[in-house]
């Protein structure tokens, strides 16, 4: 690493990223290192990202164990200057990208998320380029794993995508003739606020029926607890385990060795998701939605039946024009790359 | 007129128009007029435009009166054609400029147009091209619509805007960071056909609870037959009027004139348009909502209605900083205006 360093410090040149990207250069200046921080309800995700989109080092800190957001800062800014101090790349490092839910892209701030444990508005990049000594740019982090996507991933070579990260909540990152949909300022694509069901579930937005409080990972566990307390009968080791314990991750690993009722939980999630996604299709008519994060770890049992309830759904001229897929990156890496890419 | 044509033809200068739409230069070429046509599901709307945006002629035929597109075509193009000679502006015209539901951008073929009497796909390029000798670009009608708010009209100086076109049925055109949402294949935008109330009224396209089944013309009439049914006590002049000759335009000049059925009529449209727009706005986060169409003739009837709604259903982070308005421009003239601009 120590080598790579030297090899591209003081080295002043273009570098291209992707085929798809193909207005997008990186200037990479004198420095050759950036660091990209992807801050989710659960783990925020950070690591040393190279020119080339190698990912030299990465960790994690709980997000949840910082009710204060000032000891956050402190513990996340420490774990990152730390990371650097311990690769030798001191004086190496252009600057942080971060990703976060409901970050104004233009200001830096986080003007209101609903899955994060602080009080808004926070300002994110002021406190973060206090903390590190660093210059900091922060995007929203659906934004910032379509641009990991685009130059990496599943949206290689697309001009018109749309990623859903199935987290906690449900970010997502419009990609439009090759162009983010950032919105006048800043925060466009909050389609984890749409409401796909009038009068439905409590969001913590405030509001009723949004897509999130179905197809997140919190509206898969309330499904299955909904479901074990309507269908008694059916046998299920969902309803051993205590609901508070419950994990979307238990009810997917519950359907694959075939458990009936968590099977019945992600059809459910699937015919939800795939009537939103025909919905985002009259929108921006993409070429491909594209499924981040741990829920899609459930595999066909919840990606079929979003297929199918697309196919049903979709507004005919869309018809077998768009297709769904999951992120073809390691997990968490388009975040951590996308808010890299943030920072160059 | 003439003197116009003769002051720019044979000139060949860069023409800038409006104050937002600062990259958008139109090279005028020898020919200084364009035709611009917008397509309706009642009428068809056409006009001479010079380079400077001005409508020097205007006309209309009543599209529903040609059930054989190749009658309609012809008739449509004589009528072009002879305003053309009537104006003396022969060899003066640099092209033809066509808004039409459904169209594809890309190939100026309508693809499924569900308010046109005429099954698709339809050439309607190469059919107008043949038909007229002239070179014909086509895009969608809220698209072009879109166009002509953008350099004339309400969306004047909006980077992100989207426009609701409220006729027979909803066409929208999304303008995001300055530039018209297209898609990958031309035909992103359908906004009216976005499911606002699943399992809900049926709709020509085929599939259930689309916003146009509440909120075109058509829409609002079937409101107001249905609330007749419901509400047989309230004296209403709507239930005077048979139901196949209602119209949205008899509806709101009832609500002008204090009919409390009507008044609630339009109330209960304006709600789900409203939660409709809400909705929108986290797709696109723009400046403004525009209205078109002459079903915003109803006026503050409906629009009060509209700007409450989404009020209430609009994710906080958006809160007071979506505008809904309505179109500055004369009826039909955005249109038109809009479509001449593809020609350009």
């Amino acid at each position: 690493m120590q080598e790579t360093a030297q090899n591209l410090a003081g080295s002043c040149s273009f570098v291209k990223f992707g085929g798809c990207f193909t207005n997008l250069y990186f200037y990479t200046m004198a420095k050759p290192y950036v660091v990209g921080i992807d801050i989710g309800g659960t783990h925020t995700v950070f690591g040393i990202v190279d020119a080339e989109g190698h990912i030299i080092a990465c960790d994690k800190i709980m997000t949840g164990d910082y009710p204060d957001i000032s000891d956050y800062i402190s513990s996340l800014s420490r774990a990152v200057t730390g990371m650097i101090e311990n690769n030798g790349l001191n004086g190496q490092i252009e600057g942080i990208g971060i990703g976060a839910p409901a970050v104004n892209h233009n200001t830096g701030v986080i003007e209101g998320a609903v899955d994060l444990p602080w009080a808004s508005p926070i300002p994110l990049k002021e406190l973060m380029e206090k903390a590190t000594g660093l210059p900091v740019s922060a995007t929203n982090d659906a934004n910032a794993a379509a641009i990991g996507e685009q130059i990496y991933g599943a949206g290689k070579g697309l001009s018109d995508f749309i990623i859903l990260t199935l987290g906690t909540g449900i970010g997502s990152g419009i990609v439009s003739d090759g162009h983010l949909v950032y919105g006048h300022r800043g925060l466009a694509g909050e389609l984890g606020h749409t409401i796909i069901r009038p009068g439905g579930r409590q969001c913590n937005c405030g509001r009723k029926g949004c897509l999130e409080t179905y197809a997140s990972a919190r509206g898969i566990v309330r499904t299955a607890i909904e479901m074990i307390a309507e269908f008694p009968d059916m046998k299920s080791v969902l309803s051993e385990i205590p609901p508070k314990d419950l994990t979307s991750s238990d009810i997917g690993i519950a359907a694959a060795k075939g458990d009936q009722l968590a099977i019945r939980v992600l059809q459910y999630t699937g015919e939800i998701l795939g009537e939103a996604c025909a919905n985002f299709c009259a929108y921006s008519s993409p070429q491909a939605i594209v499924l981040f994060g741990g829920v899609t770890n459930a595999g066909d049992h919840l990606i079929n039946p979003i297929r199918e309830a697309m196919a049903k759904h979709i507004l005919y001229i869309y018809k077998d024009q768009v297709e769904i897929t999951t992120s073809k990156l390691p997990h968490s890496d388009a975040a951590v790359l996308g808010a890299a890419a943030a920072a160059w």
